[in-house]
């Protein structure tokens, strides 16, 4: 209820401050037997790090998992999976300037009336520094997908008015080859290049910009997502508008959609040898909140960050009007980080889909 | 978990299917002394109702509320307020024909998948009147925030490629004046004669167009909203993907706001009298997941309805591939229906948050 | 939260008041292709009827279930079943006397200071009636049940300090069959008769008696129950404690176990054919919170029917001393009618257990 | 789900397993502005602790709690409060004996089965270990509680066939400091000497011996708890039937109260002073699953521990029979150290319900 937890069967609890002690998740409900590959782990985890590439921020954090619980000679065992990743480079005096203000589009002014208190070191709770508890757990989950022949990939397809073109989506393991040799993490090399260029020049005037990430799930059987309020695409909303500065989330034909008439939207059904599978896939793969076989694919929209190296006027906790100056530490854009987020997010959310689908779908017994 | 239910303190649970006896929900957890004012519950049901205009399904269902519980001298009680809505105009025999065939974009397949079975008359449960029963539902949850002076208004701001102007949002109570004022329930009249215009246009064509639904809810106090995962507008996402048809969900800046700058898009803080505002309101009301003051503002996508009256490719369940005719009642477009829809899935989701506030803020007691 | 809801994945939640319109509940997660035989729910509902014969409460309900949603040809399809039961002989009138006074030992003084406001007629939603709509929704809960081959007996095992013999158990339908021929559901008939012939003295002085009730759950596959906190008796305790006038819970041993020595204690393993199983059986069926394949046995204790045929003091609304008289219609015995609902919250929560088992076990696949 | 969770507004989940690194809790739900103090969460697992006394195990376990998140200042701040509790004295070599093989009366069987996979050592996570996190996490719901004027008080009240008189209770802080003057922890001292004599006589003997926990809980507002499922009693009784090798729970009048005629039990309001409270407590300060006032009172039953100093028979996981021989730490009676295992849950208990009261009680506002 009070909001640090997700999912149901495959449920996670996250807790930790950007400038506390550790940070770091309980997996509960993640079925024993499952090869928990710890090189994985920290290779998901070094992927959202800090410090990864002159676009991310600066700080220096080696976010090295530690797993406290339930596994057992390589393998989960059933029981919760604790995983702590401890904070290294806090500088909290970084943040001294802020103690008292309320920096624009951050989360200090609502954290503050809400709570009464806050941890204003690094936003504390509310610092994007959480995901990083997201994408250990994430990781198991993804562990965990395997088994069951599921492949998730996501890239940024957009950064500020940069579109990246449709990809060529044949290859998932090809793209996720080609989306990390750059430091955006698009997998069409030249708008990669654009977008570098783009961030560089935005990072140098000390702003910011927003994007876009698009996702792919692949190989998801028929019949996961619960309806009614629990559909598939409504929990992977959920999932997503949950990350730290997004705005906008949309599936299948998503906004354009809307703008369509149905001779044209229509998922007309076809065979597929074996299967049964749609001409178009509008639906993204969903239809009526459940998995239909074909690819699930969504976009998430993602704010500029909020902290950028200028002036800003605002309020302080009296009340008073004051300026807040431009320091510290961050991302000039987000994206390539939110990239491994948005896919442990995923993952998770169809990890506690597929728990459901064995509880109660009479195909799976 | 089997999706039936939304919320966590203010908690509804509906059933029922298209063509069955009844459809109804419980709300579980409104509080007790609340005027339940049953014209009102009605009123909101009339706007959903199908056969309202020329514009929607032709369906005749005069959908009557009935309260069976949890009321007493016209007021709440605390305990759960069991309502239903008995189904009238079922003309089964309608639906013979797609018995055994899987209508494009529908949910017939994967329903019949996951579960082996599915009533497939109108539907079953995967029909958009489910609905009423939330708009039921939500009009409980209207009663109780009117108690705490907060407001929520809904309106079709596009239709196909058809965009409203923005509103002048002043004064809710007119638009929403303006908007009961025609068919298409846009609140910019002269937007709205053009998109009834083009739906009857889709309509004589047998076909159906797709469309966009504006909300906005003021009066919200600061501090609603559970971070991490609880966050206001990842349950308001939630929430409004749960709705049929719904392809997308923005807040606040949303899509475009991905191709914003930090420079622009920041929302500055100012005092305003005794409160503390903001000049833009990029951030949709929502700081943090949690909510800053300001009006919450958010988008809906709707896709255009599966069913056209054109003659379409398909399967049917023994996998062959057939052909399913177009016939039945149907919307040519969904949104004027789906204003009130939408506006229910909001209150029920500050209506939750409102009770956890209570709980947990400090400042609440 | 609300507390109107009992399971996680087969989930009830049920509604009404001792003389609204209806009492009824909404079974959601019951998993498709069930048969749902409505005889047999209505013979369940027979059994905790009132007016079944001189030793219970002469109230005349026909208790007649309606299932409103969820089946489909006589099989459940994996959407929420609701079943209403409506409510008939209400004499609301014979309830104008304790308007606003408080029962000793009922619910009224903790529910007007709760809620401020109570449906006074029959104790409202407090009343026992309410769990009619539990037996129905156990009644489903045993046909799911029934296709895993898991069998719920229990009986009435003590009234006052009347104990029956231990029961030789080896065949419960049998067990069922005699206790179904006397009307204080004890299935060791020369106790029955002892029962009877006290409730009814009890009766005659306008007093009261409590009971004892023991259960025997049988075919239970090892694995059911989730450590830590959900382990498979907690939820059995939770579900018991929840029946009115239930003031006690023992698995296994029990108090009595708490009396001996470890060396007497222990249930050795030993092998049984192909199976594991153990000699003695003070586990009551389940280890560290986990079914071990042996019987499920526990008992549950029932204080006297707090509404007594006697004058009584106590306290009015406004706080005044005052006396309130005998009048209405009650069991001097409750649990003769209570085995059956015992049975159905048994049923509730092995179903549960069950649909979880399938969702984590690694043997289930 | 999976069942490491207790508690919906006030909830903690806990992790760990007896010998791997460490074990541990997240508290997600303690309002903000709560006191911390450190000292008096240790001194709380300091009674717990192994190794106190001669008549607990001789496992020299420091169970030096660190607090990783949610507290600022010494306060809490409203985010989940971790707290972890670093394993030491393992001795995982102790257990090599019995890897293979099933401990009567363990978890061992059950686990083995239900996971495919176990860590055998110490018992894994079915070890009792596993509360020292129930019992950091207890301690800030007392915390919580003591702004609010709540008091907890526990003590062993029976081992094996010795009973202690029931206690005067007038000041329940008094009866605390007598209890901890003893090893047993009875708060009768005569009681006290005659068990503590009992059990050394049991432990020699290389036995165990069960026994009886009962608790008090003082100044809760009325109005706590929420019908129909979710009633006060039983969440108590489901969270001290969670706790390791307890076998029974009652409230009020319990087991003895269902022997009784209801002319005997009824407990009768008066005026006390400007409150009312009842002549008797036979309804254990609960009456229709809500809080009256009055003191809330229950018991609860303990087993006598599985591990004995002696050979027993059993089977292996190749499903052959073998014998056990008796080695290792163990504590002969579990009860002394239970009483603080028993209050935290019961503080965790009311802290979740007081939170839901706040929610809902038209009173709290």
């Amino acid at each position: 209820m009070a909001g640090n937890s997700f999912g149901d069967l495959f449920r996670i609890s996250t807790f930790g401050e950007s400038h506390g002690k550790a940070i770091g998740v309980i997996i509960d409900g993640c079925p024993s037997l499952v090869d928990i590959d710890e090189e994985f782990i920290q290779s998901e985890l070094d992927k959202r790090r800090p410090g990864q590439s002159k676009i991310t921020t600066q700080r220096k954090e080696s976010d090295t998992a530690q797993i406290l619980s339930g596994t057992f000679e390589g393998k989960s065992t059933g029981t919760p999976i604790a995983i702590i990743i401890p904070n290294e480079d806090q500088r909290s005096k970084d943040y001294s300037h802020i103690q008292d203000k309320f920096r624009p589009s951050h989360a200090d002014y609502t954290y503050q009336v809400k709570y009464g208190i806050r941890d204003y070191r690094g936003g504390g709770r509310s610092s994007a520094r959480e995901t990083a508890a997201r994408v250990a757990a994430g990781a198991v989950a993804k562990l965990f997908l395997k088994k069951h022949g599921i492949e998730i990939f996501a890239h940024v397809s957009g950064v500020g008015t940069i579109e990246a073109p449709n990809l060529d989506a044949k290859d998932l393991a090809a793209l996720l080859e080609t989306r990390e040799q750059n430091i955006v993490r698009c997998a069409d090399p030249a708008t990669a290049a654009e977008m570098e260029t783009f961030i560089n020049q935005v990072r140098k005037n000390g702003d910011t910009v927003g994007g876009r990430i698009s996702t792919i799930i692949r190989h998801v059987p028929v019949g996961l997502g619960e309806p009614v309020f629990d559909k598939l695409h409504a929990d992977l909303a959920k999932a997503m508008m949950s990350i730290n500065a997004v705005h906008g989330f949309e599936y299948g034909s998503g906004f354009d959609g809307s703008t369509m008439l149905g001779s044209e939207h229509n998922d007309i059904f076809v065979k597929d040898g074996d299967k049964i599978s749609t001409i178009t896939n509008f639906s993204g793969g969903i239809q009526g909140g459940i998995s239909n076989g074909m690819d699930i694919t969504f976009k998430t929209a993602f704010k500029p960050v909020a902290t950028i190296m200028r002036d800003q006027d605002t309020i302080n906790e009296e009340g008073q009007e004051t300026t807040i100056s431009g320091k510290g530490r961050h991302d000039p854009c987000v994206v390539p980080r939110a990239v491994i987020i948005v896919e442990a997010m995923a993952a998770l959310v169809i990890a506690d889909h597929l728990l459901k689908y064995k509880a109660y779908s009479t195909h799976a017994h």
